[in-house]
């Protein structure tokens, strides 16, 4: 149904994968969508984006994706928590030691699943949702200014597959969702944006099997194209503005229901725990 | 010289931090640019690109990026390697026993500075230029078949300004170059292309000590966007086309001379050594 839906309104999205000209990948557009005001618990996110696009005179097409840092989310569902509320426990000494606040420290244990490395005043945790970050991804920018601390969305695949149904609803389109947050990584400084919700579309693209121009048969050509999505809407998303969301236009992603979890490397399989 | 040349051809540059709508980023455009034919020893791939652009009118403008995948760079430079003059030694044993290439093992372990991680089939190295990959990036897919083997460029910041400049003789615009490789990373599935050599802007966005809209003092925020260009990048260049550069239009950047270095954490400060 979907699918008839979206090429029956757009019969160019056939062309993806057939180009007329040498071109195999069409050109991509990052459009970055603008908050006016911040986001409130219980407010729907899909109304305030739709209602941004509208004062620029933009419309979703069929065919683009739409990226949101998850700390719009996580204010939607309320994950705020008032650091005055927090007693460091345990935690205390170390995160004083290096300069930390104890309660995020703190608040950064609870979201855990397991502690990856505590050492050097950095904490790295797998999240309950399997993540591997830094705090659990609790953070206070982009808040309040420090009063209260926000959490990573509970179920960050479901938020995205509830936005992504709201769009559908509101604009006859199935637009995938992403939903976004930096991480730090091993071995390389800086951070970046990263996948940790998704929704109508695979996570993955997998070439493994198929053949390069030369013949070669691909091995390991597994490609994380949710985390590239993600980095490239983080050149149009920024911390210090206003704008938590951006629509991708021209990707050609593989329609799915999506999950988070095909990013994350079982346990067993990885070699840096 | 080239400030003053790049202000002369291009009085909207100024705008980047003083947008005139509530926009405050603008919209970012990613344009693959295909090559015909492969790239051999000793071609110019400034001269290549230029060409393929011309087909398809299209001209390098002010602000651009140019993202190029680094098997261009290193064919052009001549690093393939025949594998058949390659005796594999000490880790014939341990590539037999998972099914690798042991000749390509063998090129990896020459081309590292010390290994990570060899275990369960996987050899993860550091390579002389500090980065921490799959086989020292050594690779035969996208070469000719599995004959040839293709190492990364000796020196791939210096590969980047070669570019840069050449494209500045020809194009008479400062181009920033960015050189890119796919690499896996620790935790989660799937190849994302990282910068692996950078020539005219900076590598990481420091908005450390900066505000957030709430006033809250940023402490984390330092972000890899020339991870996050290359990932982009990757989303219109790909493995089994001949796409192997793009154009990124509307990223605000940072003009500098760029080095990689600032990409990698030292030793001393990394957790997952």
């Amino acid at each position: 149904m979907i699918r008839a839906r979206r090429i029956t309104q757009r019969p160019a999205a056939e062309d993806e994968h057939k180009p007329a000209s040498n071109e195999l990948h069409p050109e991509i557009r990052l459009i970055p969508i603008a908050l006016a005001n911040d986001i409130k618990p219980g407010d729907s996110i899909a109304e305030k984006l739709l209602q941004s696009l509208r004062q620029k005179e933009i419309e979703f097409e069929p065919g683009d994706i739409l990226v949101v840092k998850h700390k719009i989310v996580s204010k939607a569902e309320g994950r705020m928590v008032d650091l005055a509320t927090i007693k460091s426990s345990a935690s205390a000494a170390w995160a004083k030691k290096y300069k930390l606040d104890a309660r995020v420290i703190e608040l950064a244990l609870r979201e855990s699943r397991s502690v990856i490395r505590r050492k050097n005043g950095v904490l790295i945790t797998e999240t309950r949702h399997g993540f591997i970050c830094a705090n659990s991804g609790v953070d206070v920018s982009n808040v309040d200014g420090g009063r209260h601390a926000l959490l990573l969305p509970t179920d960050p695949d479901l938020s995205a597959r509830d936005l992504h149904r709201e769009l559908k609803k509101r604009t006859a389109l199935s637009i995938p969702v992403l939903i976004t947050d930096s991480f730090g990584r091993p071995w390389r400084e800086g951070l970046v944006d990263f996948c940790i919700g998704i929704a109508g579309m695979k996570a993955l693209r997998d070439d493994r099997g198929r053949r390069d121009p030369h013949g070669y048969k691909l091995q390991a050509s597994l490609e994380a194209v949710a985390d590239e999505l993600a980095g490239a809407a983080a050149l149009v998303c920024g911390k210090l503005n206003r704008t938590p969301a951006c629509i991708i236009r021209g990707f050609p992603y593989q329609p799915a229901r999506g999950r988070t979890r095909d990013l994350l490397r079982p346990a067993a399989n990885d070699l840096f725990r």
